[in-house]
């Protein structure tokens, strides 16, 4: 492996995005545009990262006009951002040499729906909401899902799971073939609509969590899946994280085919109670789905709450009603913006670490008392089937003391899963906030093969800079 | 994209080979072995295609080893060809020109078995059996299981599946990290044990199915399952190929969670019934499998026979008892050689393609056809709940005719499938034999990105030359 180190990157000078805003108005029109405003909703915009605004949006509306922008950029080394809905929480869409934002929300097609083979053809812009509107009627679902209603260009680019991952997989497992724009302004496909392949290296996966550093994703081929004949969720309250955890454990272990399992601790159910009026009991909690048929469904929840008892939960409470059910989920979902209601005026603060199953109780329990110790308000919450939890500080950015204070934290909490076989993501990506994690992770031979990827396929680093491994 | 193009591939030159082969004595002694029985044995043994043997053979017996002799090689550019248990089909363990065979049977160390999160960290020399063996006792299993009881460093390398495909995934699934000793002698730990991740390009998959040519395997964790609580198997005759796979469509996309479901066709059970003594009756067969709790797999068994019967199948015969489910599945296992038996002193040629699954009927019945219009004795075998199926031509090697008949039936299927949106191969891989159909399956432009991806990991083509993009 002897690819050239990259040159720093630099800020392309004025007259260079001078030129390349001018070429891009002649070809787009108003479908470029150079607000600040605009601009600024296309950098980051959640959590505490700073906010670095592209030079100009670009609109794209088909793979053609996508390869004519990254040509355009190619030709000026200028940077290309792409840009799904900007729900990323590790800077992803930051511009920090500033550049072309592609925003894929005009690239909505929904190209075709193949539903005897589960699966269908969407362009990047598409959300995973839009998707599941769009399937409902053929009785199909796609079952990755952020807390966000991202776009699913945006959930390839992360490798984003969600409650559903569990059983599903993550977008890891559910992408079939993707279409990118290479940074040399190549049209690539990665594979065929055939469900599996020995055919050569696996490009698909390559790009899935590539975070738009190697290319810009233009169509995708997903898996879908049969929407289960029997559905049934509910709640179960345990007397502490730690028992909610070895509950989950025991689950998983015993192979129960659970299809979501999620834990929200006293302090976020007390969240979602104000933010989603829902009148929990404020104690750790799993928040469970089962699919399957109605006999296997039955069976599937009878067996969890013999565990549940085991370990001091329960009772387990049934939303029976679809209605019910939906304002569970959707409380889970919304458990970011209801973190918030702990502390109004508070910016928060997103994490995500994921272990192996069998360190996950100690993992959380640790970090509740790191929470405690260090007097951050901080509500935890998990897809605690697959080892991964998240840990919502919520701050005061003008005390620089308290901003020390969960920074340290946060680092701790990273040390803390490293140490334990696991990751500094499971879900989220790397982006700008996770780069300087990766070594601790992955040692320095693996993080220059990452580099020397990122050399082949963009030796003017020109995709996205800034993140994963190419600063 | 830039990296730039190979230098032509040649054999080094005999004092080189006889350098790295004093060395190779030198520190592995009686572990270096020169003899052309051995060295025969060592390249493609299976199928028509030519054998061509290594200069040497070495059995390291750590990764510290491996890294040595491909330091070794890396240092006089002497190609590395890693060999597990010699049982691919595509001329993968041959060696064009020439070099060193890493064997890795000396390498079956099972480093960890991790019940409580499902995984296990084994050396590439087990085979998938002796991994079974292992872990029966703990009630797990590892599913993936091509025909042979291949090396798992093999499988990995290969993407290799089996009959379980269809319920438990593909390599591709299955393995969670690697360890790789890549052609500059570096170790590579591709992630972490934790059961998902975003951080970063995901190495473990740019790894599985490489064939060999971006790197040596020396340990795997893999994901485990839970030995189902039920499992009931049997056989269900159909009037026709075609009807068959109309019942494997209709059970796959109504969601039946089958485990395994494989299409013999009338040939292949008079192939089977005549090498393993099986009595079956000689038309179109599914042999299936279902997993689960008691009830479950009486509901998905129930409700496969439905469908079945709707397409004109049936009898569903069940294998009650565990010895007779064990050699029915040996059976299927042995479809390779049972093969045989329909022409004694043939040559086998092993095919593989794989097919959305909506095109399946029609690419079996096709394929049958062509099969019956070449005038060839080609049994079909298929892992048909996966689209992907065998034909397995037996030709007099002799007889130029016959093999210029066969070869362009080899061809058509190929052909057909792509026209399909299928690939060449969906478990067996490219090895020399497929490497002309890659332009066709996936472009220029991916293919030359598969390219860049090889000449930046292996710009001196030591690891595994002429195999799937690199002359």
């Amino acid at each position: 492996m002897n690819a050239p180190a990259f040159a720093p990157r630099l800020r392309p000078d004025e007259a260079t995005i001078a030129t390349v805003i001018a070429e891009l108005n002649k070809r787009f029109g108003n479908r470029a545009v150079t607000s600040l405003a605009v601009r600024q909703q296309h950098a980051n915009t959640l959590t505490w990262t700073e906010n670095q605004p592209p030079d100009v949006v670009v609109y794209p509306q088909t793979t053609e006009e996508v390869q004519d922008v990254v040509r355009l950029c190619a030709a000026h080394k200028v940077p290309v951002v792409p840009f799904g809905t900007g729900t990323s929480f590790e800077g992803h869409t930051n511009a920090p040499y500033g550049g072309v934002s592609i925003d894929t929300s005009q690239m909505k097609r929904i190209v075709a729906v193949h539903p005897d083979d589960l699966d269908c053809v969407v362009e990047p812009g598409v959300t995973r909401k839009e998707l599941n509107e769009h399937l409902r009627d053929l009785g199909l679902f796609f079952p990755i899902d952020p807390g966000a209603d991202a776009s699913l260009g945006g959930m390839v680019a992360t490798r984003a799971s969600g409650t559903n991952a569990v059983r599903y997989g993550t977008m890891k497992d559910n992408v079939l073939a993707l279409t990118v724009v290479t940074p040399n302004g190549e049209v690539v496909k990665t594979a065929r609509r055939a469900k599996k392949s020995s055919a050569g290296y696996d490009l698909t996966r390559l790009f899935v969590g590539s975070e738009g550093t190697l290319g810009v994703i233009t169509d995708i081929t997903l898996k879908l899946h049969g929407i289960p004949e029997a559905v049934s969720a509910g709640v179960c309250p345990f007397p502490s994280v730690e028992a909610a955890c070895e509950a989950v454990i025991v689950t998983i272990q015993s192979g129960l085919p659970v299809a979501r399992i999620e834990l929200l601790d006293a302090a976020m159910v007390r969240g979602v109670n104000l933010h989603s009026k829902l009148g929990l009991p404020e104690t750790p909690m799993l928040f469970l789905e089962f699919h399957g048929t109605e006999s296997s469904v039955k069976e599937q929840a009878q067996r969890f709450g013999e565990i549940a008892v085991e370990y001091g939960g329960g009772p387990f409470e049934w939303a029976t009603k679809t209605e019910d059910r939906n304002r569970l989920w959707q409380a889970r979902h919304d458990v970011y913006w209801a973190a918030y209601a702990l502390r109004p005026g508070a910016v928060s603060i997103a994490t995500d670490v994921c272990v192996p199953i069998s360190r996950l109780a100690e993992c959380v329990e640790e970090t509740r008392q790191d929470i405690e110790a260090s007097g951050l308000i901080a509500p935890i919450v998990g897809h605690v089937g697959d080892g991964n939890f998240h840990v919502q500080p919520l701050i005061d950015p003008n005390d620089p003391e308290e901003v020390a204070r969960c920074r340290a934290f946060v680092e701790r909490l990273v040390e803390r899963a490293l140490a334990m076989e696991g990751t500094c993501t499971g879900e989220h990506g790397v982006g700008q906030r996770k780069m300087k994690y990766l070594e601790a992770e992955h040692g320095p031979a693996a993080l220059e093969l990452m580099r020397v990827l990122k050399r082949a396929i963009d030796p003017d680093n020109i995709m996205n800079p800034g993140k994963i491994v190419a600063l």
